[in-house]
């Protein structure tokens, strides 16, 4: 058995443009900072007590334990999105929740959409729901392009 | 390198209602009592003697090792389900299987299509197989449902 | 925290056919030699200094990181490919980078395809590319087939 619970989180966003999907991707990743670690998609609770950081100070080549979404597009001239959102609770000794949404939609809308989700994910859980944090990228397709946003925690 | 092999499994699965699929898929997590664990997808194998148990007993934020299947659906009044199913070999030195699935079935016959599949994956093995646990949920859709299953290792 | 930087990498590549989609995957992870590991995906770098093995030597249940691709079709007759190629670096200080795709092309293709990636990959972060590695499957569909290849990390 083995089950750390993580002492860090970091919320990170951005976009990327390449020649095709895979490298619009790759760019997206290596701009918000993650892409080189080996992404493990986890979904969505910020342990009680961890602490938010602005940067992932991990060796490169590292496995890094990422709640994430992302969006990739060839239309070009269209705008497209990709937004996390945690929120904290009030009391300190409960968990914090991060949802996420990415397409092709105006980072304020999707802003807009997480906060309800939050509420009711604070609401299913009975927990009070203190502040929120959003991290978001908003991309104009020119070739191919892509946008991602996560929350690591290390 | 770190590649501990769990030592016990707990089946898991449930449903929940919700305004929209985020919020449907959370409420299903809760209910079966993984909604407060940042889940990372695993395949298919129970470890050589790990122990069954029905209780989940890591912090609120652990990361839960899990191999899981989930469906949601915005049809009023359709039967959805989700089942996982683990073949238990006769000898307690080999691994055990599991298999799962999800969709518009009643959960009966989720069952019986993982046991044909059971039974497919012990003969790749050349494996005995001795026994078949099940665990599934079986819902109508009110407004917007969930249905969850799975089997996590810690 | 707990993020370990894996000292080993091994590509893996083959294939399965089964009466359905399930049992031809199980196969083709079987033939592979991951059909008994728990399989957690990861994205695409190998740690700096990482070596090469031929072989998995892990105990039988074991969680096993892996970026992978699959791909399974029921058209019989067709021709189905998955491959992973990685990047070396000139400089072994820096990361080697994996790539991956699968679908109803000849291996070749795909190849092709990935050394592309590749190159800009490591143009991407301006790195120096010395070798690639490739391993691939091809396989044409009797009844359901499955192609999957990864670079395991462990």
């Amino acid at each position: 058995m083995f089950t750390p619970q993580k002492k860090r989180f970091c919320l990170v966003a951005d976009s990327g443009e390449g020649d095709n999907l895979s490298s619009a991707f790759d760019k997206a990743l290596l701009n918000a900072k993650v892409g080189n670690y080996n992404l493990i998609k986890i979904t969505s609770i910020i342990p009680p007590k961890a602490i938010q950081t602005n940067k992932i100070t991990l060796p490169v080549g590292s496995t890094l334990t990422i709640a994430y979404d992302s969006f990739t597009s060839k239309k070009q001239g269209e705008v497209i999105s990709s937004v996390v959102a945690i929120g904290i609770p009030k009391n300190k000794k409960n968990q914090g929740i991060i949802v996420k949404t990415s397409g092709f939609q105006e980072k304020d809308t999707l802003v807009e959409q997480l906060k309800k989700e939050l509420v009711e994910s604070f609401n299913n859980r009975s927990l009070e729901l203190e502040q929120i944090l959003t991290k978001g990228i908003e991309h104009t397709v020119i070739n191919c392009g892509s946008v991602f946003s996560g929350v690591a925690l290390f």
